[in-house]
């Protein structure tokens, strides 16, 4: 059950404003480090692999791909520290090799396979390139900048990736750093519980980012190549309080409100401070690439992240994999000295509300979608 | 005049052999890096860019190019940490932008650019990165990985660039590494003033450095496509001990034999030590590219790196800058605590040569070739 929480959280924000908290994982190989704190968004890839094996061997069209190019080119989007971002690349370029031998079985020889990571500027690339395998047989390219513009070639890409990072919001809404909007979000640190103005704000900036990341890639992509997209979702028309996100989300509030009253911050600073994450529902979704118009939606569902994982939740361990994935964007915003405080008092919230936490709806927190480049 | 050695010295090693001493030099933005102690390379890239202009405007046939492919692909191979790289591979697109006027003034639009950073896997690309210009008007991407192995696609790039790299060999030779050969470097740490057998090991290990960095090339670049190359090398004949690098590398020898001496160093370390350095005459390298038959050359000449450099040298300047470069190679053989006494010794002993430092001969050291992919 930690992986509803610390999947959706892992991965770096591809934020292009300075202006916002931003979300920075911890890179490095460290106790804190998100490539030592990542291993349960492998398990959760592991299940999508088989669905992205169906739909690659029933819909990528690999003979005409290699008909105009012998290079086929794989990217992730939002690649992140860890070497999960290698281990999924992987995965996909065997499903691709395997639907070459299926499709073109008398063809001389394969294609060469380019392998490109892609990330924020900041992303720690150094560390990332030391998980790669001595023996890979493909090439590999890193490819820095915010995956809302282009950031390669045009018409030079056949199959993309994007797991757990287009719930990052590019930047913060403007409505909520002004004190005077309906949007401003006192007290609070998400849409989770908030006013129906700051859930408005949070969904209009994700459609502007989903179409701005669609549009992005539709002008990288070849006609015919996929998009594979997991990620955070909810289903639609349920409130965000009603998963573990949300009530932690409410808790983190409720801790720095209280950090306020000792004095450890200012409840200005709290005000003022909004996590960029949203989880779009799959209506949502939906809409947003049908109004961008480039791709068409060859599968789209909501799946349980991680079935596998009943009972209890190992609050210490989870909060830990939190840390690995938040730490960076309250220690931008807040002192340093506040964020021990802060995941110290959240072990003990969660472990206060354990069986609230039990009982949240963990179901379809996944949105797992493959589009196609029309 | 510093130039003559910082230059030749200044690039990091792309050595896939761990096996030996590898250079390494210092990456992030601190007092002893090589990114703010690289100023004088761009000194000498001004001087070049003009002859590559000239070449280019004359031999590039980008109506040619962009007949096949909008993108137009420029990488930079050992690209090192500092922003020497982007200023050289701005400068390339600027004068290929100029010729795409010049030959196609009728035709609607520029291909779009990429500008492809390689270099070893252990290069510092997070530093790198953060001297791209905000507002700059091409695709990046890093590809790490040994220039003397195919990095890119097939047929996928345009215009190479490979400046004070080629100059480090991809591993020692064996022979130096044998107590019982001929070409086992006793007391000495480079080919400058040692036995025949030794400039003859160097010199195969280039030949078959250069070979593999020619093979990789010719099937990474389109046919017209062009590679500058810019790096050490010293007339026909002349023997490296007539150099201001030479002189150096016989000092640094003579140290650390001191150090033996008073016990800091064992003598088996200094005779196992030896600068993968190779400084490769003209003659060699047309026999080299001729053997290898993938390119022709479209220009070849011996340059002085830095003829506005007159007068005495400022020692403690130009060991600073040596030291920048050369660092990490000590110091993955040496005890960490003898790189401070090697260094300071290197500034008093070639203070007491000051003259014969004067009198070196320094005009053709720097090779400038444009080979052009058939």
């Amino acid at each position: 059950m930690a992986t509803l929480v610390s999947d959706s959280l892992a991965k770096k924000n591809n934020d292009k404003a300075s202006e916002n908290s931003t979300a920075q994982v911890i890179g490095g190989h460290g106790t804190n480090s998100y490539s030592n704190n990542s291993s349960y968004q492998r398990l959760s890839v592991n299940i999508v692999t088989k669905k992205i094996e169906d739909a690659i061997m029933k819909n990528l069209d690999v003979e005409t791909l290699s008909s105009t190019s012998n290079i086929f080119r794989v990217a992730d989007f939002g690649c992140g520290v860890g070497s999960n971002t290698i281990n999924s690349m992987q995965d996909l370029l065997q499903i691709v090799k395997k639907k070459y031998i299926s499709q073109c079985p008398t063809s001389s020889q394969m294609p060469e396979f380019q392998v490109i990571f892609n990330d924020q500027f900041t992303n720690d690339f150094n560390t990332l390139f030391t998980y790669l395998p001595q023996d890979k047989q493909y090439l590999v390219a890193s490819v820095p900048g915010s995956f809302h513009n282009q950031v390669l070639p045009k018409s030079s890409l056949h199959l993309a990736h994007c797991s757990y990072s287009l719930h990052w919001l590019s930047r913060l809404p403007k409505e909520l750093r002004d004190e005077r909007s309906p949007a401003w979000n006192k007290g609070k640190i998400h849409y989770t519980s908030a006013p129906p103005e700051v859930l408005m704000a949070y969904a209009t900036q994700f459609a502007e980012d989903l179409d701005n990341f669609l549009s992005a890639r539709g002008g990288e992509m070849v006609s015919g190549g996929m998009i594979v997209i997991v990620g955070s979702s909810i289903p639609d028309g349920m409130p965000y309080s009603q998963v573990v996100n949300g009530i932690m989300f409410d808790c983190m509030g409720s801790i720095l409100m209280d950090m306020v009253k000792t004095g450890s911050i200012s409840e200005a600073d709290v005000d003022a401070f909004n996590l960029p994450i949203y989880a779009c529902p799959p209506g949502e979704f939906i809409e947003g690439v049908e109004r961008n118009g480039l791709f068409s939606i060859e599968v789209i569902e909501l799946m349980n992240p991680a079935p596998w994982l009943k009972g209890p939740i190992d609050i210490p361990v989870f909060v830990k994999h939190v840390r690995a994935a938040m730490e960076g964007m309250f220690s931008n915003h807040f002192p340093s000295k506040s964020i021990d405080e802060l995941f110290d008092h959240l072990v003990l919230k969660l472990s206060d509300i354990s069986q609230q936490l039990e009982s949240c709806y963990r179901d379809g927190l996944q949105l797992f979608a493959i589009l196609k480049r029309k």
